[in-house]
């Protein structure tokens, strides 16, 4: 499958900015076949853990962790920028190159126990991933892992998440 | 399923702006059984027709659409607003209440003559779906029907809609 999803996924040079070298994953969304196998192969890396609810962070991460959620007939909680979500929220900032941001998530959501897995189409630096993972936590929530798309490795993503599970899937990895 | 629906969004006032009565559909995700009877009573208001693609409009269109697109194992092709798409697009502006704003398909997805399903959560004044529209029957695409969770009736966005496809429906509808 990383063959096939590296033959589909369009790399883009210079966006959005300078230097960044994007990996644009809507050309997987115009095969319905090989989003079902995306889907498939997530669930297969569970390797049977229980899961209670799927986050999905904003908006790339929809795609997927939507389905993910109804694949696992279980809720699916969004996760968006600050301000964008309309009922009472938590949030977590975080930082990024120059400044800071915010995400949240709706209080009424995760509960106390839950087993949470969260969903982004890519891993890279894992600030925004690792923000996720506080808020989870901090409203009782227990991560169940961390499942991408596409991980670039040589961001190191993956070390800021380690502290909150080592079950940490992507189906594609480049260096960066 | 309009009652279940009604009593599952929540209303937030006042949001995003002052004199707004927000339909906030997220409480629909939290229930798998339900988001599996919106997709297929969506389907089902199809009436058999014919779809080739599905395009669902950002952020919240995405959720629903690209669920279609699959349960109709048919391409999804995200609509975005302007400068978030990756790859080579076609833009189409439309005016906001002040000033004006523009979406954006990629290139490389409506081909001449397909069948479009267009989906987003919501038809308001209908602006964004008159321009999703226009942007469609542009690139040699035909419009099979729009397909919205909630319409807010007295918004009259329907009279912008009528000129592209009869076909328009919503499963939930309030009068604003």
């Amino acid at each position: 499958m990383q063959e096939e999803l590296k033959n589909t996924i369009r790399i883009i040079q210079d966006f959005p900015t300078p230097g960044v070298s994007f990996k644009d994953i809507t050309p997987i969304f115009a095969s319905p076949d090989l989003c079902n196998r995306v889907v498939e192969e997530m669930i297969n890396q569970l390797d049977g853990r229980k899961v209670d609810a799927v986050v999905g962070v904003e908006s790339r991460g929809f795609f997927f962790g939507f389905l993910l959620a109804l694949r696992l007939n279980v809720p699916f909680y969004p996760i968006r920028k600050k301000g964008k979500l309309p009922y009472k929220t938590y949030s977590e900032s975080y930082e990024l190159e120059y400044g800071k941001a915010a995400i949240e998530i709706h209080q009424d959501t995760i509960e106390k126990g839950m087993q949470v897995l969260v969903h982004d189409d890519l891993l890279a630096t894992g600030g925004t991933m690792q923000a996720t993972a506080k808020l989870i936590q901090a409203m009782g929530g227990e991560l169940v892992g961390f499942s991408f798309i596409v991980a670039l490795d040589q961001l190191k993503g993956i070390d800021k998440l380690l502290p909150y599970s080592s079950n940490i899937h992507s189906l594609v990895h480049y260096p960066i």
